[in-house]
């Protein structure tokens, strides 16, 4: 056969340079690749394929990136919530980490965040944590494309005892996954400027560029960093890492709440890129970053939902709504970040923004086949007048009825194929009852 | 049998006066109210009921409270967004609504409505609209519990044609449904204080208050309208309303975004209501009503999501996370705002703002059985350690499995029992397909 899948019956939102709206679009996929997009009906091509998939009048578009994910912290999702930030961070999740993220638990509860990303429409995710060895492992067996990142910080962290074994371990692990799978990319993820020594900043950045991988840092994500760094160095936190020589094209900064006129004008001209993570920043009141801003000045932004332990589920539908709806009430202009943009955050720029660009993030021949299909039969998707406007202010991830990742149909009508999704929850639970009865109860 | 309705083997979140959770517990429910809350297992109970529902370890909660919707408005969902506030009323709302809005369209976007409401947990709402005759109607049909305003305006509107006869209509539509059905309460809704004047201020709050019904209104909505008011009686909105004499217990303010602290004492003091409805006041552009100023002086206020052009749906459980995150990153602190009050404000103070605190709200003994069963067994709400923050971080409309008003079942594994929404859904799509023909393509 000509094709190895054809989608049709659909409304194709294809997030192309045209943002063009195909009505009743047709999608031939072989070898993994998109090899036609065209207007429908799929009469004259449905014989050159065996695997026939039907949108059913739904939405086809982009499978949705995340930028910025914890994946293990899956396992923690809502054992503290309402806290201040460091009671949150030093009676909860520092001492949980310690004692509960091995290899092992690390790979069970990645299992279960690519699940959630999978089920919910995000075929791609940017990842950042330790034991990111088993991080990748998990998501190489769930099918789901991303960049993983090891965790570098000047502490003592899961799986790595000695902080000055960071950079080797950091090393050897981005050599291992290099040519592994075309899905997984490594990268390194230096935790932040306040947690990393500049020569870590250093060393860290050597390791990505040798390797033209990405290299992941939260930045300016709270008032306190700010005021930290400004006091260590006199600076910013973007013009440090400026002048620490780590901005480049293959660096993402996370957060980025806390950037004046003068850090987005560097981050422009340097090329790095910008995950917005704004239901986080509410969560932890980290503050509101001026994305506008950033969209002005032509820096890639991208979206992501942070950790389960400060969101706490990583539906990108979810993200794209508040994002659209916080920058609003914000400039109190209910005409910026119209959808159409916050789709983009959430799919094309946001691959831009992780290196991935040039493989997913839109639907267009020659992309890999990295495709969502929403269900819009459900009483809150009816009436449809606007697709666009359905899939930012309407749409939630449990609508998804289809995904496929570089052709490959990971999620056929809500139910997940590529692995077994059930041992996988029973092990969380059983972990949670022990967590619980260990930790909470003491 | 002893009870009509057991359910069982779930936890329970009472939301009475103790917060009360009953890990494994058990309602006991007859002639449409609860008789006993207890623990469990329901080997005791379960002999006397021949129907016993199972939430299979799920969360039992009272069935939500949405303060503030207007029904119709899902007919022109997502129809007009993006945009300037004035280019979006003048352009696209009311122009849609002077053509589309008769009372049989009105019915069958009510039933909508209705339906999205239970489907997603919502057991009772506060509706304000024109030809609210057909919205309560359709209300009586779905089985839902609510207060449903007839609109007052001093323009032409959707069935009143002449604004003189705007009070008359208000009167007649409150006499007709005092004592219809005790799910339905007779409201009047004006729309604000800077589109009816005065004199119909004080003639539709005498209606509400010779008949013991709630009275709405938009109040302090935008920054435009607080200086209109300002600028033509010299005063806030709320304190214009305070000398037009139309605040008391039975008024419920809808929005109050632009006040102050002298607003909110004199809210306050008169025991005045407040609907705040976080998710329209963003993409609208609004602004952030100061909500923990409210709650620290005593003010009872509820959640609502708006009509369905504003927001773009009536999940109650999306409205419950923005609501507790906004005011986090608007106060920079993470501890405003926590899941219990923000679960609350969704159902027993929600009852409370609206006249039905004695009826709904809570899992209590002589309550009205209006309760809802949230399935857990989704891979976003595992594990679970703490049911209060999963309701407000985690779930979603979509995990309702099953609700109950009055005792009597209406959605059953997520299927709506109490009337044929699909032939629904067909002729609302008929219908936009028409509005999509005549007005969006001219």
């Amino acid at each position: 056969m000509k094709y190895d899948t054809i989608i049709h019956n659909g409304i194709i939102v294809t997030v192309n340079r045209n943002f063009d709206i195909i009505i009743d679009g047709v999608i031939c996929i072989k070898n993994g690749k998109i090899e036609t997009v065209s207007p429908g009906p799929a009469d004259r091509v449905a014989y050159q394929s065996e695997n026939i998939i039907d949108a059913r009048g739904g939405i086809i578009m982009p499978g949705l990136v995340n930028t910025h994910t914890h994946l293990p912290m899956t396992l923690l999702r809502g054992i503290a919530d309402d806290l201040p930030l460091f009671e949150w961070l030093n009676d909860y999740i520092f001492p949980l980490e310690a004692k509960y993220m091995n290899s092992g638990n690390v790979r069970i509860a990645s299992l279960l965040g690519c699940a959630e990303m999978l089920l919910s429409g995000t075929t791609t995710c940017c990842d950042g944590y330790f034991h990111e060895d088993s991080v990748a492992q998990a998501a190489l067996e769930t099918g789901i494309r991303g960049v993983f990142g090891q965790g570098v910080i000047d502490f003592t962290a899961p799986g790595v005892p000695d902080p000055a074994d960071n950079i080797k371990t950091a090393g050897r692990y981005a050599e291992k996954w290099l040519n592994v799978s075309p899905l997984i990319r490594p990268s390194v993820f230096c935790h932040s400027p306040y947690t990393c020594t500049e020569a870590t900043l250093i060393k860290a950045k050597r390791i990505t560029r040798s390797n033209n991988i990405l290299f992941q840092i939260h930045t300016a994500e709270t008032k306190n960093e700010y005021d930290m760094i400004m006091s260590k160095h006199g600076v910013s936190p973007v013009r440090y890492l400026q002048k620490t020589g780590i901005l480049d094209e293959m660096t993402i900064l996370v957060h980025s709440v806390w950037t004046d006129e003068d850090d987005i004008r560097i981050i422009s001209e340097h090329g790095s890129k910008i995950s917005h993570n704004p239901q986080s920043n509410m969560k932890l009141a980290s503050g509101i970053a001026p994305v506008p801003e950033f969209l002005k000045n032509r820096i890639t932004v991208g979206l992501g939902t942070d950790g389960c332990a400060s969101n706490n589920d990583p539906d990108l539908f979810k993200e794209m709504d508040v994002a659209a709806k916080i920058h609003k009430v914000n400039l109190l202009d209910p005409t910026v970040m119209d959808a159409g943009t916050v789709i983009q955050m959430a799919t094309i720029r946001g691959a831009e923004a992780i290196g991935l660009g040039d493989q997913t993030g839109s639907i267009e021949k020659g992309k890999d086949a990295d495709i969502i299909i929403i269900d819009t039969g459900s009483p809150h998707l009816i009436p449809i007048y606007n697709p666009v406007s359905h899939i930012v202010y309407s749409a939630s991830g449990s609508d998804v009825r289809d995904v496929l990742v570089a052709g490959k149909l990971v999620v056929s009508d809500r139910k997940l194929l590529s692995f077994d999704l059930n041992t996988t929850l029973d092990r969380i639970n059983l972990l949670a009852a022990q967590i619980q009865k260990d930790f909470l109860t003491t």
